[in-house]
C-alpha cells in the first residue's frame, strides 16, 4: 500500500478518535443551569475573541498570500493557505472543546476525583488528537497531492524543488497563523488573569473566580482562547514545520544517494512515524486513570509512559516498511552524485555520513527519551514536591522582592538541564546519522504531540471548572477536587512549552541546514563563509539572539498595559455599580471581555511582524553595507543566534513562571502560612509576575524561532526567481 | 624616546594625579565626631571584608599561579600575579578612597551642592585614575621588562610566543581576582541592601539609613566593597585583557607584515593610546561643573565630552607618531609571508584586509563615538525624564506585580539600542581595517576608562554620603544635596556596566580571534571546522549561552540566601535589645557585618570557579565524544556563545536594576502618590528585585566572560606543550 495513504489513514484514525470521544463528553451531564449560564458566557466570550481574531490575521493572512502566489507560485499559495487555515481549525477546535468540557469537569468532579480527572483528560486527548491528525493530514495529503493529483516526481530536480517550496510555503501558513494566535491569546489570558487577579484579590479582596470581579468572565475565556487555542495553534505549527523540515531536508539532501523506492520511503518516513505515535497516544489515553491513590501526575505519567513505550516497536515496524532493509546503508559515499542536492557532503563534512534505518530508529528513540526527560525536569522546576518551587515559597516569608528573585533565580538556573538533555540528544542523533539523525529526533519528538498536547489541553479545562464551580456556588468539595486536578495543570502547560521550545532546537539545525542546502542550490555562484571567524557571521548571531529579547519585551509590555485597562475597568464598574459588592447588582462581564479582546487584538500585530521582518531587513541591510555574501552569512547566523537567543529566553519564563504559580498554590496549600498570610501576599505578586512569562511571552517565543527560519527560506526562494 | 617608555610615564601622570587629588579629598573638613564615627564604622566593616575577601582568592590565586608555573613556565606565573595583584590593589584604592571621602562629601554638601559634587567626583576620579592609570603601567612595564630586560626579541617568532603567553597571562590573573571580587562585593551589597530593606522599610516601617537598624553600616559597607572595590577590580580587568588582546592580536598576526620598525610600533599603539586618554581624563576632570543651574548629570557629560572629544586628535598624533605615514598600507597582501602567524589571511578571508594608520585612527574614533552612545542610551533606559522608567512608575499604581512585569519588560527592551549600536560599531570599525579595526574600537572605548571610572566611583561616595547624613542626624536640607547627588549614580553605575559588557563584546571577537590564531600555530595539524554548519559548533554555542544563564542564577541565589540571612540576624537584634527602636540601646552593627561578609565570601566560591572550569571540561567531554578537532570547535563556539548570551543577560540586567532603582526615586520625589504611598511600597519590591540584578549578578557577567576565553587561551597553550 502506498506508505502516504498509510500515514493519511493514521491521520483519519486521529479525527475519528476525537470525533467518537466528543460524542461521550459532550454526553456527559452539563450540571445545572447556573453552571451551563456561566459557561456560556465563557463560551460566547471565547468565540467572540477567536472570531474576531481570526478575522484580523486573516486580512494578514491574505495579503501575506498574495505575495507567495507573486513570489512562489500557485502551489506556494496553496500550501500556505492549507497551512493557515488549519492551524486556524486546530485553534478553533481546542477552544470548543475546551470551552464545552469545562463546566462538564465541574459536574463530573460532583461525583468523584476519577470521574473529573476522566473528563478533562478527555476532553484534552480530543484537542490532542486533533491536532496531531491534522498536523499529519495537512503534510500528508498536501504531499499526496502534490506527487500523485498535480503529478510532481521525485526524480525530477525541478520537480523536487516545487515539492519543497510548496512544503515550505505550508509551514509558513502554519506558523504565521500560529504566531498570532499564540501571543493574541497569550495577552488576552494573561491581561485578563493579572487584571483580574489585582483589581480582585488585591483590591477588593475578594478570592480568585469571585462572580463579583467583572474580569472574572474575560479571566475564563482567557483560559480557552490562550491556554488552549493558542497552544493547539502552536503544537500544530510545530509538528507542521518539524515533519516537514524533516521531509525537505531528505528532498534536497538525498535525492540520488540511494535507490529511487528506499529514497521515496525516506520521505515518507516522518509522516508513518506521526502515524504510528498517533495509534500509541490513542491507546495511552486508556492508561491515564488514578489507581487506588489520588496522585493525579501519577496517572498522566502513566499514559505518557504507555504512549512512548508503544512507539518505540511501532516505530522500528515502519521504518522497515519505508525502507526494507534495517541495515543498508544510505546517504554517505554515494552523496554528491547528484548535481546541487548535496552541497554538505561536497565539502567533506561528516554531516551527511552514511546511515542506516537502524540508525534512524535509534534517534528516533533519542527524541522519544529526550521528551520524557524534559518532561521530568520540568516537573522538577515546576512541581511543588521539589526544591525550586519550595526555595520560592520559602523566599516568599521575607516579603514581595525576595519571592521574585528567588523565582527569577529559579527560572534562570531552569535552563541549564533541559539545554544539557537538548545538547545530549544532539550529539547523539548526530553521531548516529549526521543531521539527518538530528531531524529523526526531532520529528519522533513531535509524533508524540497527540499525547503532550492532551496532557496540556487538560489543564484549562480543570482551571475552568473550577471557576465555574466557585461561580456557581457549589459545595466546597467541588472545588477543592478541582484544585487537585488544576495542580497539575501547571506543570502539564510548562512541560509543552519545554517540549515545543526543546523541539525547536532540534528542528532548527534542521532548517538551518535546509537553508545552507537551498543557498548552494540556488546560488551556487555564493562563496558564503559560515564561519565563526567571519564577523558577519557574529552580527547575525547576535541580530537573532536579540529578536526573542525584543519579542518577550513587548509581549510583557503588551500585557501589562492591557492589564491596567481591565482594572480600570474593573474599577470603574465598582464605582458605576455599587451594589456588586453586596451581590445586588450584577456586573457587566462583556464589557470587559469586549476590552481585552480589543486589546489584545491591537497589541498582538506588531511583535507578530517582527519574526517576518526582522529576517528581509537584516539581508537587505548587509546586503548594502558588506554585498550579497556577507548578507547570506549573516542571515544565516541569524537562524541561530534566533534559536540561541530564544531557548534560554523561553526555557526561563516558562519554567519560571511555573514555578511561581506553584509555589502559590503550595502556600495556598497551608504552608508558610497558608492563605491570606503574608507569605502568600507575596506568592500572589511573584505568580502575577510569572503569568506573562509563562503565557504570552515564553511560549511565543517558539513560532516566532520557526517563523524566522521560514522566511528566510521563502527569501532565498524569491530571491532566486 | 621609546614608545614603551612614554606609555609609561603617561601611565604615572595618573598615578601623580591621583596622589595629589587624594591629598586634596583628604584635606577636606571630615565632618562632625559623629560623622566620623559613623564612617569610621564603615571603614572598618569594608576593611575587615575585604581583607578577608583577598586572603581567600590569594588562596586561590596560589594554587592558580602554581599551576601557570607547571604548565607555562615562570614569565607566565609572573604576569598571572602582576595581573592579580594589582587587581587587587585596584580594588583596596577603590574601596580606601571611597571610605574616606564620603563623611568629607556629606560635610561639604553642608555648604552647596558644586561642593559636595566637587568633592564626590574628585574621589571619584582618583580611583577612575588610577584604575586606569595601574592597568596601563601593568601592561606596559612588563611588556617593557619582557621586551627589554628578559630581553625577548619581536623578530623570533618563539620569543614572541613568550610574549603572547605572558601577556595572555598577565589578563588571566586580572580577570580572575576582577571575578571574585565583582561577585564576592556584588553578593555583599546586595545581600545587605536587600536584607536591610526587607526587615527595615517594609518589617519594621523604619527609613532607609535609619540608625536603628542593624544593617545599615553593612548596607553602606556594601556601598564600599561592591560598588566601588569590585568595580575598580572589574574595570582593572576589563582594560588589562582589552588591550592585551589587541596587542597579543599584533603579535600573532602582524609580524612580517610591515617594517619592524612599524611592526613594533603598532604593538605599542595601544598603550600610546591608553597613555593618551590617561591625559584627556585628568583634563576632562576639571569640566565637571554644575554651571548656573542644578543638572549633575549635565556637568558629568561636561567632564565626558571633554575628555572624548580632546581624545580625538590625541589619538591621532600618537597613532602618527608610532606608525609614522599614516597612509602607509600595513597588512593585507603582505601577510602570510611570515610563518605560522597569519591563518586567516591564508584562509582568504577579508579579516586581515590591509589597512593604515587612518584606518586604525578612525576605528578609534569609532570606539569613542560608541562609548558616548552607549552613555547617552543607558541614561535614556535608567533616567527618571524618560518614558522607561516613567512607565515602571507608572505601572506601580497597579501594584507589586505590575512593577515588576514591566521592569521586566523594560529590562528585556533594553538591549535593543545596545547592540543595535555594538553591531554597527563591529561593522564600521571591520570595514575599516578587518579584525584590527575591531580591536582598535575597543581599545579606544577601554582608554576612556578612567573618566568612565571617575563617573561611576563618585555613586557610592554620595550613596553613603546621604547615609552618613541620615544616621549623623544632620539637617534634612544636607541628605537632599546627597540625593541629588546619588539620584544620577543608579544612571552612572548602569552606564559603566553597560559600557564594560559593550567593549567586551567587541573584546570577545578579539579574543576568538586570538584563540582562532593561536590554534592554527600551535595545532597545524588540526582542521578545525567553526563554520555553523558544523553541529559542534551549534552545541558550544548553546553551552556557552547557557554559561551567563547558570551564572546570574547563581548569584541571585546567593543574594537572596544572605539576604534571608540578615532578615533573620535583623529580627533577632529587634528581640534581643527591645531598646532599639526607641534608641535607647545600640544595635549591634559588626555583628550583621561579620554574618553578610562569611556569606557573601561562601557564596561567591563556586559561581567564579564556574567559567574558569567549564572551558576544560567542555574540550575534554567533546574529546571524549567526538575527536580533538570537534573539541576545539565546540570550544571555540562556546566562547562567541557565552558572549552572545551574556551580552543580554548583562545588559538587560544592569540597565532594568537601574530603571527599577530610579523608577523608586521618581515616585519618592512626589510622582505616583509619593512616599509611602502604595505606588510606593510596588517600587520598593522592583528596586530590590533589581539590586541583585544590577548590582551582582549583571555585571558579573563582564569578567566572566573574558575568563572563559581567557581560560580557552590558556588551555591551548597548556595542551600545545
Amino acid at each position: 500500500m502506498d506508505l502516504i495513504l498509510i500515514a493519511i489513514v493514521l491521520g483519519l484514525l486521529a479525527i475519528v478518535y476525537g470525533f467518537i470521544t466528543s460524542r461521550q463528553v459532550l454526553g456527559a451531564d452539563p450540571g445545572n443551569e447556573k453552571m451551563q449560564e456561566i459557561a456560556g458566557a465563557i463560551q460566547e466570550g471565547a468565540q467572540a475573541y477567536l472570531k474576531r481574531q481570526y478575522t484580523t490575521i486573516a486580512i494578514v493572512g491574505v495579503v501575506v498570500a498574495a505575495l507567495v502566489l507573486l513570489f512562489l507560485g500557485p502551489l506556494s499559495a496553496v500550501g500556505f493557505a492549507i497551512g493557515a487555515i488549519l492551524s486556524g481549525v486546530a485553534g478553533f477546535i481546542g477552544m470548543n472543546i475546551s470551552v464545552k468540557s469545562n463546566l462538564r469537569t465541574a459536574a463530573a468532579a460532583m461525583k468523584g476525583l476519577q470521574e473529573g480527572l476522566t473528563l478533562a483528560f478527555r476532553a484534552g486527548a480530543i484537542t490532542g488528537m486533533l491536532v496531531a491528525g491534522l498536523a499529519l493530514l495537512a503534510i500528508a495529503v498536501f504531499y499526496w497531492v502534490l506527487t500523485n493529483v498535480v503529478g510532481l516526481s521525485l526524480a525530477e530536480a525541478a520537480e523536487r524543488r516545487e515539492i519543497v517550496d510548496a512544503l515550505v510555503a505550508l509551514a509558513f501558513g502554519a506558523s504565521l497563523i500560529s504566531i498570532f494566535a499564540r501571543l493574541g491569546g497569550g495577552i488576552f489570558t494573561k491581561a485578563a488573569d493579572v487584571g483580574a487577579d489585582l483589581v480582585g484579590k488585591v483590591e477588593a479582596g475578594i478570592p480568585e473566580d469571585d462572580p463579583r470581579n467583572p474580569a472574572v468572565i474575560a479571566d475564563n475565556v482567557g483560559d480557552n482562547v490562550g491556554d488552549c487555542a493558542g497552544m493547539a495553534a502552536d503544537l500544530f505549527e510545530t509538528y507542521v514545520v518539524t515533519v516537514g523540515a524533516t521531509m525537505v531536508l531528505t528532498l534536497l539532501l538525498l535525492s540520488g544517494s540511494t535507490t529511487a523506492v528506499v529514497f521515496s520511503g525516506l520521505v515518507a518516513l516522518p509522516l508513518l512515524i506521526g502515524g504510528a505515535c498517533i495509534v500509541t497516544s490513542i491507546i495511552g489515553t486508556y492508561f491515564v486513570r488514578l489507581g487506588s491513590g489520588t496522585n493525579v501526575m501519577g496517572a498522566m505519567y502513566k499514559g505518557f509512559i504507555v504512549t512512548a513505550v508503544l512507539a518505540v516497536p511501532l516505530i522500528y515496524l515502519v521504518t522497515q516498511y519505508a525502507l526494507g532493509d534495517m541495515n543498508a546503508m544510505i546517504g554517505g559515499e554515494n552523496l554528491g552524485n547528484v548535481d546541487p542536492g548535496a552541497p554538505l557532503a561536497e565539502e567533506g563534512t561528516s554531516a551527511l555520513a552514511p546511515f542506516t534505518g537502524m540508525d534512524l530508529f535509534w534517534c528516533s528513540v533519542i527524541g522519544l527519551v529526550l521528551t520524557g526527560v524534559i518532561i521530568w525536569i520540568t516537573e522538577y522546576y515546576t512541581g511543588t514536591n521539589f526544591r525550586p518551587v519550595r526555595s520560592i515559597a520559602k523566599a516568599s516569608e521575607t516579603g514581595h522582592g525576595t519571592n521574585v528573585i528567588q523565582g527569577l533565580a529559579i527560572s534562570l538556573e531552569s535552563t541549564a538541564l533541559p539545554t544539557l538533555a537538548i545538547i545530549a540528544g544532539i550529539i547523539g542523533s548526530y553521531q548516529l546519522a549526521g543531521l539527518m539523525g538530528i531531524a529523526y529526533a526531532a520529528t519522533a519528538m513531535l509524533a508524540l504531540a497527540g499525547m503532550v498536547v492532551a496532557l496540556d489541553a487538560y489543564g484549562p479545562v480543570t482551571d475552568n471548572a473550577g471557576g465555574i464551580a466557585e461561580m456557581a456556588g457549589l459545595d466546597e468539595s467541588v472545588r477543592e477536587k478541582t484544585d487537585a486536578l488544576d495542580a497539575v495543570g501547571n506543570t502539564t502547560k510548562a512541560v509543552t512549552k519545554g517540549y515545543a521550545i526543546g523541539s525547536a532546537a532540534l528542528a532548527a539545525l534542521v532548517l538551518f541546514a535546509a537553508y545552507t542546502t537551498d543557498l548552494a542550490e540556488l546560488f551556487p555562484a555564493a562563496d558564503v563563509d559560515f564561519s565563526l571567524e567571519n564577523p558577519y557571521v557574529i552580527v547575525g548571531l547576535l541580530l537573532g539572539a536579540l529578536l526573542p529579547y525584543l519579542f518577550a519585551a513587548m509581549g510583557m509590555t503588551a500585557v501589562g498595559r492591557a492589564a491596567g485597562d481591565v482594572v480600570k475597568d474593573v474599577r470603574a464598574q465598582f464605582k458605576e455599580k455599587p451594589g456588586i459588592m453586596d451581590y445586588s447588582e450584577k456586573p457587566d462581564y462583556a464589557r470587559t471581555v469586549d476590552l481585552v479582546t480589543k486589546a489584545a487584538i491591537k497589541e498582538m500585530i506588531i511583535p507578530s511582524l517582527l519574526p517576518v521582518l526582522a529576517p528581509i531587513v537584516v539581508y537587505f541591510v548587509i546586503f548594502l553595507v558588506a554585498g550579497q555574501e556577507n548578507a547570506f552569512a549573516a542571515l544565516g547566523a541569524l537562524l541561530l543566534g534566533v534559536i540561541v537567543g530564544g531557548l534560554f529566553v523561553a526555557l526561563s519564563m516558562t519554567a519560571g513562571g511555573g514555578a511561581w504559580d506553584n509555589a502559590k498554590k503550595y502556600i495556598e496549600d497551608g504552608n508558610h502560612g497558608g492563605k491570606g498570610s503574608d507569605a502568600h501576599h507575596a506568592a500572589v505578586t511573584g505568580d502575577t509576575v510569572g503569568d506573562p512569562y509563562k503565557d504570552t511571552a515564553g511560549p511565543a517565543v517558539n513560532p516566532m524561532i520557526k517563523i524566522t527560519n521560514i522566511v528566510a527560506l521563502l527569501l532565498l526562494a524569491a530571491l532566486a526567481v
